[in-house]
């Protein structure tokens, strides 16, 4: 550390992504949740004509893709905004709802960013336990008197809140923001975007990540009543008016325009995780119900750790996290029905 | 403003980019300062390639990136990290080297987005203003115990410090981090670079927006020494690890490839910035010394914002700002030799 850093030794804790390793050919990737499900053709186009016209800025305003979103979700375009990837989104709403007397209210195990942002903005923070079926007890979330982030489906667990339950917390906190961050809600759980009508504190967050087979790309949108949006527009025109660049908003664009064969990719992906937690089930494992692109599983015959290591001696990678609620499981992302198998033979031939 | 922002009436003043209307088809637009001269050929499949493959997540640590900026300019690659434009490295230095304590220091007439951010990160700021003729003089900026935010060549003045100057300032604040912000470094000014080897207070921030024809893909890098570099990556791995998406790696690392496409393209605008500042002198403007890809000028017979309107009528985009000290000018981005003679053309007309 420098001496010119203006932070204290151990106050920022960097969020630490799953392993990305720079060859990934000869790998079978199942760690960061990523759809194994290629861009639609139409993409690689859209980019590459947008690359010929990098010269010139983007729009800042993302007219074109707020005007997209609006038509798939039945909204106007100014209940939109967008981000480079939903993570900076989560970081403007850090700015945006909370200082030094509005704090935040998350759960323990959730989506490791919260925490992140909680000590960098420092923010004045309450964690609220899952219960012991590592579920999130909507009735925990009464009049917190802070802004909430839920993960929903929650990660790294795959549970989901069904839309009446979130409503509930959003009743119980007129007051507080309350950021339902849906990163994996295309995969089955309740949308909560039909809520946003009803609710003027509910801020949605969604990616492309997963189910629009664009991790690489870094879009995330936002959906809330105008007023919300108009906050997190002053952020990001305080921090970075040009934050979706040309290559990933024609991108975005193209896939908004293909939104089906990626909704058709997510029952692929359910299928593919019904039949893993069926085969799993056999072998004896514990799998978490999952509404995501990922199970939480575990075994009792084998650490989490233990089973990484094993995969990856296999050329396999999954993740697992160092802390005492989740040590016991492994995250593996659901791939193709052919990684799935091959990742099966594997369980099979550790076990 | 929704009840739930955080921020006080007025509290923040959001950046206003440049207009970037959305079909600029029929417009000559020299209003934001973009290359008129296109990303070379590469890059487009580059990108194309990259968006094959945009289901998985970019390398976070961007290593080939970092490899080729230290090829380039002769230090390791952890001398080096990028951002998704130079504007999200200057948040991050923000949040890197100020705090409550540690304040800043820029002048009154210099890029904008540093009073945007030190209004967002409340930061307790210095405003230093430029001499008489529209310079900075290092000397004010002596033992001042800020971090200190210089653009050079400064914005929208045009003008630039020499190397001396910049290590007379990194001299005079030894126990503060000075942030060159040298956008346009590459039309002619003196690079500050090379100091980085002798100065750990150096943090030099650039941008492949202008100089490499590549504004809409939205790529800044950051060169300082180890220890730097480290602090500014505990930031942007708080924020955002994955902030500059596979699609502008794979482009930038195809623009590193091919620097001397570059280096020519800014040989051809400082020789069209001669042209037109000659031409403009002959019709009695005055044009402050400019080393970047824009001049800004003045005629006693019209005021900025008339000469912005009479140009905009002729489908000619400028840009102007209305204060006090810069009314009288107009910010006129250099273009293709024929868009420079266009210009050339209306101003004659509307005198």
């Amino acid at each position: 550390m420098s001496k010119y850093f203006s932070r204290k030794p151990g106050e920022l804790k960097a969020y630490v992504p799953g392993e990305q390793p720079r060859n990934v050919q000869q790998l079978i990737k199942l760690n960061t949740n990523e759809s194994p499900l290629p861009p639609a053709p139409e993409v690689i186009d859209a980019v590459a004509a947008a690359a010929q016209k990098a010269n010139l800025y983007c729009d800042p305003t993302m007219f074109k893709l707020r005007e997209d979103l609006a038509s798939i979700y039945g909204y106007t375009p100014d209940h939109f905004t967008l981000g480079n990837g939903s993570d900076e989104l989560l970081s403007f709403a850090f700015l945006a709802f909370c200082n030094k007397e509005i704090g935040v209210a998350y759960a323990d195990i959730t989506y490791g960013f919260y925490s992140v942002l909680s000590r960098l903005y420092a923010t004045d923070t309450k964690i609220i336990p899952l219960d012991a079926q590592y579920c999130i007890n909507p009735y925990d979330y009464s009049a917190l008197g802070r802004t909430i982030f839920i993960a929903n489906p929650n990660a790294p667990t795959g549970i989901a809140l069904t839309r009446a339950q979130i409503e509930g917390v959003l009743q119980a906190n007129p007051d507080n923001v309350v950021v339902i961050d849906q990163a994996y809600v295309d995969f089955g759980a309740e949308c909560a975007i039909p809520l946003v009508k009803k609710y003027d504190n509910l801020l949605v967050i969604n990616t492309f990540s997963k189910s629009r087979s664009f991790a690489g790309g870094r879009v995330g949108f936002a959906v809330a009543q105008p007023e919300l949006i108009a906050n997190l527009e002053t952020i990001r025109n305080s921090i970075n008016p040009y934050n979706v660049n040309s290559l990933s908003q024609a991108a975005a664009h193209a896939i908004l325009q293909h939104n089906d064969y990626y909704m058709q990719n997510c029952s692929v992906i359910a299928q593919n995780r019904a039949y893993l937690t069926k085969q799993l089930d056999a072998l004896g494992f514990t799998t978490l119900p999952s509404m995501t692109n990922f199970v939480f599983t575990r075994h009792p015959a084998i650490s989490g750790e233990q089973l990484y290591l094993q995969l990856k001696q296999r050329a396999i990678l999954v993740r697992y996290f160092d802390s005492p609620r989740l040590r016991d499981f492994c995250r593996i992302t659901i791939g193709t029905r052919e990684q799935v198998d091959a990742l099966l033979d594997a369980i099979r031939s550790i076990l």
